[in-house]
């Protein structure tokens, strides 16, 4: 693997679950990071993802780094050619080039703006530290997708699952505010390459980009698409179509007791944080079908099973450190 | 050891003063906490309490991950069956249980409000972190006690005794700003359980939680107080009765050369930031009677006896780390 | 070295490069500073310098705590004898006694004011840090100095020299705000300490501190001055003499390729971040000229070298490290 900025990165997913799960089992891990640094940026706060893939990290033996590009103020221009005479003080070529020089993988969080979807598409940010870096990079979020995440979802079915193939049904589900498109997308891309059943549900106008979306199933009554799930992964998401916007917060889409019934007992997913009784109800999440606490766990493994690939010489696959 | 929220906590406070200095003496400490992942979670600014930490934590071996939640504005939700549409974004119940997936100990910080003197009595970050981590929760302050900060003190007072049961007395003194009753309530509990004579001395209306003080003596007379003090622990703190109150800036509180003479040569004592000339005078700090630096030094030794406590598998005690 | 708080802390530069540049080849670096920590104090935001000595400080197996005094908005007293009834919660006695606590070296950056000369030439933050703390004292980027950056383009000259006494120029150029002159500083007292031919060119008005320059040449006409240079060193600082002023913008002044056309094909410098098209166009920074990248990455090795020297028991030279 050279970075990991999306699922098109990865070219044996199964295998990679693999390791995680292995990962998770025996968590030797030793010292393949040892002597290696990964630097954290993040251009909009984290928490879970700081955290977990700090430790998958610390669990290799590397040293972490973290830098708050938000907070600093560290304003960095991305255009070719700017004359650079007013508040961006640092251009990504110098940036990404100096990163490349204390750290050994850098892994950068950049959130979209939903106002511009063009430019939101466009994921700027990452694709410049993947063109001007010279170490590898991974995706801690970005305008788009959040392959770690997906990454996270598809280990956890896989790990969860009770038969050969599972149906698995996103839900869309109401929010007070607009929130990116890039979990969802994600949860697509990997479901789309795992063996499974699956299915997303969601309100008219909220259909997510149809070059994601695919062939993949869209029902828009929840009911009908929530009949027989083995997993149900519920998640808010703004409008695509009407880019960054809440068309509607119709709480008969709340994940509830009610719609659990219509599961096959399903296990119930969340990306995390979620907001109780908005998202998914108490009655859900404090029962035995919510597995958001094992999920928000696994998140150190698929980490870790990233980090390794990056660092790992092996027979099969050579390191993507840069020589230095 | 479960956790370290309270004194209550501790079961032989002489036994863990010794295993601290002993710590101070020998600091070999070596490999117990290899490994481990200590996080500390502030919701208020910390500088003292997190590098004594953190060093304690490194010096055991442990890798640490802080989390200012202070300033990602990280809102959480304490109440149960709360319907989250508002501004908080992630549940306590949810929060501790994911922290206590990537952390083996989590220490928090979380200050009074001073405004509502029930809801900061009920401790309510504190008790909830209790209530939903599945790992050990360490208070590095919260509204009504701050129990590193009393452990560190009571092993200061054992260190440098040079009487068998030494005359302790804790002092109010002026301040511009209105402070918690943490610090003072703390240090009243362990000067009751460990074996001097014990005095408090504040000025009317300034009288400290009746459920602390017990059976402590109060006296509203600094001077009467002082006399033949083997130590004085001079802090400030706002009013218990009219609730985070500054009732008075009283400049003959502060602690004085001349109020030093009415001692028996006592040392003087501060959790520090202290402020010169208001709290206590220059003559008094700069001269050999003060061991606020030496007091200082002790948190180190305080946390890492209390993190060996939560870490050590012994003969006599077992881990209280969760089994992941 | 007992400190490193500017150049004259250094009593052997030809040999302290050789140092850095050994580490460089062979970063097998090992354990001198295992168990010891290194607290780095930031007045001021820092990323590169942050980074570059973090990375060093990991390389020699010490723990690093991060303390950033601005954000944590930690007001310190620095008058001796003041009445601290207001904004600032410590004075520096405490502080910088407290710290050396916790930490083997602490390193501090304070910037300028850029308002009051007098004032910032004092270097009040590092002259009390120098006095008050009982361990060493680095100098991150202080008011009138940046003495890790300019070792670093010492090693960098070193580096990459081709002739014997190679012809070094510093010169000015325009930005659109008001910046330190302590990077300059620094430049022009490490260069006056290497075997190098040097001048310093700059608009009148923009003459450094006499004190600095000493008999160093100064030409105002940047074209005569960059004549056969083998190093150009290209930075914008505010006035001296009509302190902390920008007097001009003249965009004359920006290092293009038909300034480069008037050198020996030089390599050029820059301590980053660099506005392009402002200090320096894109055709130099994007040439093989430039050396911004391979400068950025020395500043790791010239902060190894001097924690080396005030870690490393030596025949030559004991530590400088507080024995606890």
């Amino acid at each position: 693997m050279e970075n990991y900025i999306s699922i098109s990165d990865i070219d044996d997913l199964q295998e990679l679950i693999a390791e995680a799960l292995q990962l998770k089992k025996d968590n030797t891990a030793a010292n393949l990071g040892k002597g290696k640094t990964l630097g954290m940026l993040f251009f909009n706060p984290s928490l879970r993802t700081r955290l977990s893939t700090e430790k998958a990290a610390k669990l290799l033996g590397m040293d972490v780094m973290v830098m708050n590009a938000d907070k600093d103020g560290w304003a960095l221009e991305f255009e070719d050619g700017a004359i650079m005479n007013s508040d961006k003080a640092e251009h990504i070529k110098e940036a990404a080039a100096v990163l490349s020089q204390y750290c050994d993988i850098i892994a950068v969080r950049a959130f979209p703006g939903l106002k511009d979807r063009e430019k939101d598409q466009a994921e700027i940010v990452m694709n410049s530290f993947r063109k001007y870096a010279s170490v590898p990079v991974i995706n801690l979020e970005s305008a788009t997708g959040h392959p770690l995440q997906g990454l996270t979802d598809a280990i956890t079915i896989m790990e969860l699952q009770q038969v050969k193939k599972p149906k698995v049904v996103l839900t869309w589900a109401p929010h007070p505010r607009a929130l990116p498109q890039s979990v969802p997308n994600s949860f697509v891309e990997f479901m789309q390459n795992i063996d499974v059943e699956f299915i997303i549900t969601n309100p008219e106008g909220y259909d997510l980009d149809p070059q994601i979306v695919k062939n993949t199933t869209v029902v828009h009554d929840q009911d009908t698409a929530l009949k027989d799930a083995d997993f149900v992964y519920v998640k808010n998401w703004s409008s695509f179509n009407d880019y960054g916007k809440i068309l509607t917060e119709d709480k008969s889409w709340t994940f509830s007791g009610d719609k659990l019934e219509l599961t096959n007992n399903a296990k119930v997913m969340h990306c995390l944080p979620v907001r109780r009784n908005v998202v998914i109800n108490d009655e859900v999440l404090d029962s035995e079908n919510a597995v958001v606490i094992h999920q928000a766990n696994n998140r150190t493994f698929a980490a870790q099973a990233v980090l390794q690939r990056l660092l790992a010489p092996s027979p099969r696959r050579g390191s993507y450190l840069r020589e230095k």
